[in-house]
């Protein structure tokens, strides 16, 4: 059992006295005896032997990664912290849709630095995901309340990119025919860069003005407003309503969520669509992200609305149940037709602010918007008798100050006393208070803005002559946040429970193996995590001066240069915050490289069949026409194809988009070909790093003829997935598409084509990535891929005694992912792959990937962190199911009542008094035996899919739904009785 | 639902511009229009009213407690952020029983920083308690397979009592009557001042000396030894031991567990008892704790062994389960007979080191002993050859250097460096080595110790000519930690779910209320916690130079004011690290003032009849004759008794022991009179100060009478239960009694009368309560008191119509908790208290406190923190039992085949196919509807205490106990297959 008997004598040698490379046998699960019995049952004798068989010679990279030596834990943490000490975290009142915060410890420690929470997977499998769910439902609640709208999303990435998707939306929807979208001039200025970006290959004529003098002449299909503006001043949104409707167009407005608390909503104002972020709601400032943005707009509208989307349903036996409503807008079904490709959301932001306003309740947020305002107005008003012109009439926390000559002054005296201000320009200076200001600051700022031998005037004095009201057109008089779970859980205690009862009713891996084809849920070690709510990096404003942000900055270029040694490319950007929005700057970048040559015409993207449903959704955002090219009965790209279609459109290919290795999980032998024909013909050749998993350390899309590929750092880099987001999709690019890199209005080097709000898009989880690979080192990196791949292998061998495997290499093996068949066993027993998913259920399992690439599969990914013992526990599971089938065929049970098709079994149902399936109840819940000690319930049964789409209802329903003590309720229990 | 609507129109006052108090209404449960709803329920119009009907007026405090006003919760974590800045972590190599150590990331997060650990009570309800009493049998396991001993236990308080513990039960095993106790003079000298402070009132001698040379002349009936010796030192324990029992005696032997993966274990070298340390397995040094001690022992001594045992036994289903074993060894059953008065553990930190073990396994804790080892033996080498004398001859980490007249230059040399050594005298430095020591510190020492124009020598040439063998005599070479349990869990990935798994056996306060009486268990928040792990605090050493720990002086200083403010007493200690360890520093105190007046002969110790267990106790370790006084029908002390027996033994009177309000939960009305008559006839007042939740704000023990009190910061000051531990039992004093309180070799004011290894015994968690104190201030304080006691009252007024509520005030009125009286029931029915208390875990409760006071009752005290929704469904539960006992009554159900002697119900007995129980299944699992949408399942049925006490196993048993699937099993579900 253990060898220490032995290992006390041995000498331990000189390299063992550092324990630099203890991490990497943490992060991988087998351990080295594990995978040599691995290995032996896929008769190899070594894992280079293993490697030969899976990935073609022709790509196998020569050298290791150029990357240093793995570091202990630790050490790891140590220089993280040296180098978040590059940070400087002043008060921050620049604004601009950046607010500080205070996130309540008990979200903080409970959601945010819980694995239960961040490891959890998008909520596609509604019934182990009821918990999130509910917050996701209660963050649309939260935001169509407080805009005052029918419908709201969760989530999307940032307030620029949802006012970019306003901007398709209301073109898809308006009634006229125009091609012009005005912005208002005080919309703040990245979202107005992030809407040009947009624009521009879609044939968008963006028209920035003043709408209350500009707007009448103007023959567009949008309008978007900002509310309150840029400049802190409060406008009349009815009229502009009025004028935009009257013409034809849809109004957008980009709204403060802490405002409407006390503004009238743009809903009351007749906006058609809402945007903004949530950030304030308790996420930190985190130099830019990740926050959650909404998108909120009418009932009539739904199905055009972008991202995901929370509904009411029921499961088998009539509970509410929630689930991700109308799936069949999205890209992985609409492809090059959807309307978005957006697919990440900002999921556990999103949890974060609902839940931020399920503990203030509306009364808690009002009373801190009061505070607020009544700071700044008091602020105000004390400028003015420093003689200071504020031609900021109505605001919220906001105010322009006009400074003149002594705007460079001022900025110094307010950072002497550790203030960053806005700066406006020359003559104008912004100041934003938000929930951390106080008295004191109010008091600084006074004495940074006064004249020298002007007193700054005395605090309360000041105070008590303050009028803070709003005319009475723009005062709130509708209630909000009037359902119980945001009047209940206002005691730390109340919210630890419902926090840790919403966490039971979920699967995260801190429960079970996540086995998600193309998804890699993969370890995110908790020393990668600690950095992420350290101060210095989560206090930093997005706009902070750049000398605040030396530690973010030595951060990206080292990361930058990580990746670069892991992919063979030449250079990064860590902008974009979603891998679909990844595919979305790669395509640009490509584009931008073709007109730079004169070639602005190309605008073919070959994309193979098997492709992500966000390739063709990304081509068309970018103006592409999308060819879709065959794939062999591998899954392989059919090369005869690509050769007649590359040929066919050689004047106008820009691109093909592929993934490798496939989709299909396998190494395609001939992927040096594929980019080569693409680049025979003038094309540029983009290559998905979904499954980047199954190579970092042994081949480089860089070296085999990528030009360009996105990361999912929320995949192969360790990122958590959060239950639906931060995604993280940095590009990278060979040196000659590193000129069209994304802007940023931030960077020297290049300030078109921002696609993101914040220059580094999700940057206060970058340490997760920078941690995770300085923890393996070139030598760890390659080791974890070569277990994934075995861990597939070994999978694979073990079930296909039992269930067909589809598309294997040459050699009989498959990538670091493996397909099931379910389709024959349909056909003969009526028993469907999403029969066998909710069956895992039962087992305590997350189902595998369903229906992609094939319909009718089930793709597993293991990754390199399962535990063998996990893996086997999960075909153990998937061989009891294979006899449950078995049964089914040889009609020991019907096709319609057995335990598949009734899966998953909830507690209440296997404990009714009546039981009349033709199975024992211990066949339902305790199929196999370890789950007698240690059952996962699931709260509700299988979930219908086609009911909640009929009978949407995509917010909180009312507390009478429960009653009758049914599962899927609000999970206090006593809400129920008191609702 | 809400008022925003007419709130926001509301002008915000002044004071709102801070959110200073928002805090109180956290921590309060019932909001305030549920507690207007309570009052109205108990026909109170306001708290007040409440508070005049059951406090007595004659103690009621005049003035509001002279502290602070409340602070913000960002505040708190700044105050404390700027104290702790005051501290100055450096690389410690002090050693002297504390060594610097990785705390494993993933249980820094996931267990120390967890709720469901940290918030957990003692596991007296074994059903609710698997998970974290399998943690404790692994540290049992762990520390018997380490110490080669038979039998250990869960947990003590630190090495220096242990090592007293072990001197008492030395004595009461030993073959002869010796009353002398030999201790090494190579043990550490914080243990030889903690052994004399308990050996002198029991008239113990301690003899110290080096055990080689002079142990033969002593007559003694125990011998301790460090093994190592604090010098470094290995000795040979073998041939001691045959020397000690040659004369009777036994010998203990404190041993260091990383030295014995590698070293020889004291119970193959003849040791009767092993105690020490278990902090460097993962916990942070904290400036001295808490930390888990361990007292291991043979198999022959188990039922005198102090301290807590875990045991294995089975449930009603005969399915292995975890329980207490052995309890009527403890002073709560027999008084003053017990051989001890230790009650809390140090649980939380035990289950830390534990999970450290299984984590690190056998082979990666000898790599870790071997690197260290190999450092230290290279650190030698290399000082040698710099001609320093290194006297140590056999050394694990730790050795001795002669630096004679240099002593103060190397330090300060080493300082430079940012190292401590160990200061021994003007002529010797010591050094320790530990997990975290490197290459480059030895390099860094090596340069601090060499002399002027001596170069530190290259690492790599003394490491390679560096021999570091322990003579044969001294290898170990047995195996240890052969069970699965420290061989499965290596990667991040499985101890993560080994320690979710575990969590969800068991309940915490962060799924519902612990309704214990006397206990307290409310709300620990999030922000108090936060700053225990910060590495300012936990980073300490508690011998480092005081100029490096001002942050914990100023803590330790300002907590004192704070306690004095909250009680009326003059000066506070805080270095007990138990509430039974105050109570024994308490009489010291009393006796000691006693003695320096001459009355050394005072030796009698008034207890009630109604008192704690660990009063007589404690009262027996001081040498104090126990004279029971008795209580009227009412709980109350009985004047007249106590006058008589005052009277009667005025002569020897030392002091009375009383708790208020007292332990039947009533502020008796004589309270000031008791403490009268005692002080009349010469005896000092000892106010337990278990119950002091009833009444801060409200009445000052320091005021109405009492000369001492402990507190129970784990109690009323919010420090974590942690599963039975840390706690924290700080005394305070009236200015007579001052110079009696525990001194330290640390401390100027007075060196004698350690009670604790560490000068402020359990540091690292008392910002907890400093930062409870600062939030609330003193009006908090006092509406969290008044909320505890309205909570318990109206408990108590909804429970009365069905059930008899004992012990009320002289308005009918209970005080923080309430009695109901189950005896006149179980007569009628056979129903018990413990089968009430069962049947709640099947409602999801922990169950009250049972047949305290009173056997056959249960003591409810809800504490301010229970949100008034938590309290009805409580209550709903214990209405809804009743309903259960009435229908045995009725004969409905069998007086032995009913819900309530058949609870808890597991989820295998309900889903079982055959059910025979003249209940339905429903009835057993969801006997109120609220429980459908959310229900705990216990992980195995009643536990038979009977079967674990006569079949005592407290070692993890072997895997195959656990096969078919049976409950109770260590969580990996895979373990059972594999075993």
């Amino acid at each position: 059992m253990t060898k220490h008997a032995t290992d006390t004598a041995r000498r331990i040698p000189y390299a063992g006295l550092t324990q630099a490379d203890d991490f990497i046998g943490r992060h991988i699960g087998p351990s080295a005896a594990d995978q040599a019995e691995m290995l032996g049952s896929l008769g190899l004798a070594s894992m280079g032997e293993l490697i030969e068989k899976v990935v073609p010679a022709s790509i196998l990279a020569r050298s290791p990664l150029a990357l240093g030596q793995p570091r202990s834990e630790p050490r790891v943490l140590e220089d993280l912290k040296r180098i978040a000490a590059g940070n400087r975290v002043m008060k921050s009142c620049i604004g601009q849709g950046y607010y500080d915060c205070h996130t309540p410890t008990v979200i903080l420690r409970n959601l945010l630095e819980n694995p239960s929470w961040y490891t959890a997977y998008t909520p596609y499998q509604p019934e182990i995901s009821q918990g999130r769910l509910e917050v996701l439902l209660n963050f649309q609640t939260m935001v169509s309340d407080l805009t005052g709208m029918d419908i709201a999303n969760a989530s999307l990435l940032d307030e620029a990119t949802a006012a970019a998707e306003a901007m398709t939306f209301c073109r898809r929807l308006a009634k006229n025919k125009a091609n012009r979208f005005f912005v208002s001039g005080d919309c703040h200025p990245q979202t107005l860069d992030v809407v040009r970006t947009r624009a521009e290959p879609l044939g968008i004529e963006v028209i920035v003005g003043d709408e209350r003098t500009d707007l009448a002449a103007v023959d567009c299909f949008g309008v978007l407003l900002q509310y309150p503006g840029t400049s802190g001043e409060v406008g009349d949104l009815a009229s502009i309503a009025d004028q935009a409707h009257a013409k034809g167009a849809l109004l957008a407005v980009a709204a403060d969520l802490l405002a409407l608390t006390l503004l009238r909503p743009p809903g009351e104002c007749g906006a058609d669509v809402v945007v903004g972020s949530a950030q304030r709601f308790g996420v930190p400032l985190g130099f830019g992200g990740p926050h959650a943005a909404y998108f909120a707009t009418r009932e009539a509208y739904k199905r055009e609305m972008p991202g995901r989307l929370i509904g009411v349903s029921v499961d088998a036996q009539g509970r509410k149940a929630y689930r991700l409503a109308l799936q069949t807008r999205e890209q992985h079904i609409r492809r090059e037709k959807a309307s978005s490709n957006i697919c990440t959301a900002q999921a556990l932001l999103a949890m974060m602010a609902a839940m931020y306003a399920s503990y203030h309740g509306p009364s808690g947020l009002a009373t801190i918007a009061r505070r607020v305002h009544r700071l700044a107005a008091t602020l105000a008003r004390g400028l003015r008798e420093l003689d200071l012109e504020v031609p900021t009439h109505v605001f919220f926390d906001t105010i322009t100050v006009r400074t003149g000559r002594r705007t460079d002054e001022i900025h110094q005296a307010a950072r002497a006393r550790g203030i960053n201000l806005r700066e406006i320009d020359d003559a104008h200076v912004g100041i934003s208070l938000d929930e951390t200001s106080g008295v004191p600051e109010v008091e600084a700022l006074w004495a940074a803005f006064a004249p020298a031998g002007l007193r700054a005037p005395g605090f309360e004095a000041i105070e008590a002559g303050t009028d803070d009201r709003f005319p009475e057109a723009l005062q709130r008089t509708s209630a909000f946040l009037t359902h119980p779970v945001f009047n209940t859980y206002h005691s730390e205690t109340d919210l630890l429970r419902y926090l840790r009862s919403l966490a039971d009713k979920d699967l995260a891996l801190d429960r079970t193996m996540i086995p998600l084809g193309s998804c890699t849920m993969k370890l995110n070690a908790t020393t990668e995590m600690i950095p992420v709510t350290w101060k210095e990096f989560g206090g930093l404003h997005p706009f902070a001066p750049i000398e605040q942000a030396r530690g973010y900055l030595q951060l990206v270029t080292e990361l930058e240069q990580m990746l670069c040694a892991c992919t063979g490319y030449d250079a990064f950007s860590l902008q974009p915050n979603s891998g679909a929005q990844g595919e979305y700057a790669g395509l640009l970048a490509i584009r931008g490289w073709h007109a730079s040559r004169g070639e602005g015409h190309r605008n073919v993207c070959l994309i193979p069949s098997s492709a992500h449903g966000t390739n063709p959704a990304s081509a068309q955002m970018v103006g592409m026409k999308v060819v879709v090219v065959a794939c062999d009965e591998n899954g392989n790209v059919d090369l005869e194809d690509l050769r007649k279609k590359a040929s066919q459109h050689a004047a106008d290919l820009a691109a093909i988009m592929i993934t490798y290795p496939s989709t299909h999980g396998v190494f395609e032998e001939e992927v040096a070909e594929v980019c080569a024909i693409v680049h025979e013909h003038g094309g540029q050749v983009y290559i998905d790093g979904a499954n980047l998993n199954a190579q970092v350390g042994l081949a480089l899309p860089g070296a085999y003829g990528g030009d360009v590929s996105h990361l999912n750092l929320h995949k192969t880099f360790c990122i958590p997935h959060g239950g639906g987001g931060p995604g993280v999709g940095p590009i990278g690019v060979k040196a000659h598409l590193a000129p069209f890199l994304p802007g940023h209005r931030r960077f020297e080097r290049r300030t078109e084509g921002a696609v993101s709000a914040a220059p580094w898009g999700s940057a206060s989880v970058l340490p997760i990535t920078w941690a995770y690979i300085a923890l393996m080192g070139a030598d760890g990196l390659k080791r974890a891929t070569e277990v994934a791949i075995l861990s597939a292998n070994y999978i694979a061998r073990r079930l296909a005694p039992h269930y067909p495997i589809l598309y294997t290499g040459v050699h009989g093996m498959v990538a670091h992912e493996c397909i099931i068949d379910l389709r024959p066993i349909k056909d003969r027993t009526g028993v469907s792959a999403e029969d066998v998913a909710k069956r895992l259920i039962d087992f305590g399992f997350h189902a595998p990937t369903m229906s992609f690439p094939v319909p009718g599969t089930l793709m597993i990914e293991p990754t390199e962190s399962e535990p063998k013992a996990e893996l086997d526990r999960f075909c153990d599971a998937m061989i009891c199911i294979r006899e449950e089938i078995d049964a089914v065929e040889r009609g020991a049970f019907g096709r319609d009542d057995n335990p598949l098709k009734n899966a998953p079994h909830t507690a209440l149902d296997v404990v009714a008094s009546e039981w009349t399936r033709p199975y024992s109840r211990e066949q339902a819940a305790y199929p196999v035996p370890s789950l007698r000690q240690s059952k996962y319930w699931p709260p509700v049964g299988r979930v219908d899919n086609v009911y909640g789409d009929r009978n949407l209802v995509c917010s909180c329903p009312p507390m009478s739904d429960y009653e009758g003590g049914q599962a899927g309720a609000p999970a206090r229990q006593s809400l129920a009785d008191r609702g």
